[in-house]
């Protein structure tokens, strides 16, 4: 089975690539992740939302309260990488969609006046997102650490505010040789889909 | 900013990529699918939990059936597409956890043995999957047209169950020329993203 783009561009971007615990020693610039952005921006949400943010923690004091709010297993790694960032979902989007959906302006008073469905969109739709991030890591040749395990609620309160709602920390850096764990299993094909 | 891929391939997944309305008439393969899937069930999501089911709508029965549930601006896109897949989360995924994440097993009964919590993460994951596969799709050399305008419960009791959570239908071919609509305005990086 023949894909449209080259081999080595679905080794870098999928087959090759690994959840990331350790790094080496090289900085992530602030140009790379605005280039990130700029690249993985351009990939679908519903409604053209786009409710993700991003919260690049780049000084050592933001490091530092970042590590204690981790899972004691995140923690080593968070404080090690050369870069992290939380990646939140901004449950205000809706204040920007006339602006994103000049097709429809509507659909914001239409379909996301209330705040607990706006949440939902707003989470579905930055997960996406924040997908498209990680492609975006190891299209710019950096490995991503993606990480649930943290204090949620700690997180929010020292980073953000009521209305974004923490999804992940992302750890981004070169990979070191031995950075990653062998990949797990994953569910073959007949496992995931039916045809009807 | 250099890039590890190249230009083409960002082309093809990202740059020159879109939201599909119209397809030429030229059939998608079942192996084209599982291509698909073979490739974009290497991306990573939390705990391995790989949440995400396909439900292939191959059948003119079954297409019928889909359209008819369908908000009304999605049918005609979707009854004429080579082909339709609905994107649903599995509640249950907890279940194969143990054979998916060999280094921590427990992890199934440590945090997943509520329903809730497991709808949860099912829909968050099976998101970032969801993406995957959208850019899976196009690495395919194919164009994805995903909505969410349906009537998700309709989608649940015609073609899953209970178990089985509806995200998203995505419409798969080969793109007509006047197949998308302009690109809309994204949001800028510094409307995204904050640096402490």
């Amino acid at each position: 089975m023949s894909f449209a783009v080259d081999s080595t561009a679905l080794d870098v971007l999928f087959r090759e690539a690994h959840t990331t615990h350790g790094f080496i020693d090289e900085p992530v610039t602030d140009e790379q992740v605005q280039a990130i952005y700029d690249l993985v921006k351009l990939a679908p949400t519903a409604y053209n939302q786009s409710p993700l943010r991003l919260t690049v923690v780049r000084s050592p004091e933001a490091r530092e309260r970042l590590v204690s709010v981790m899972a004691e297993g995140n923690q080593a790694k968070t404080a090690a990488a050369p870069l992290a960032v939380i990646l939140s979902a901004d449950a205000e989007f809706h204040e920007e969609l006339p602006r994103l959906l000049p097709a429809f302006p509507a659909a914001k008073d239409a379909f996301f006046s209330e705040r607990p469905v706006r949440e939902q969109a707003a989470v579905l739709n930055a997960a996406m997102q924040a997908a498209y991030f990680i492609i975006g890591v190891r299209a710019m040749g950096l490995a991503a650490g993606p990480m649930n395990g943290m204090d949620h609620a700690a997180i929010q309160k020292e980073f953000l505010d009521e209305d974004h709602l923490p999804l992940m920390v992302v750890n981004i850096g070169k990979p070191a040789p031995d950075g990653h764990r062998p990949r797990s299993p994953r569910l073959d094909y007949s496992e995931v889909s039916t045809t009807v």
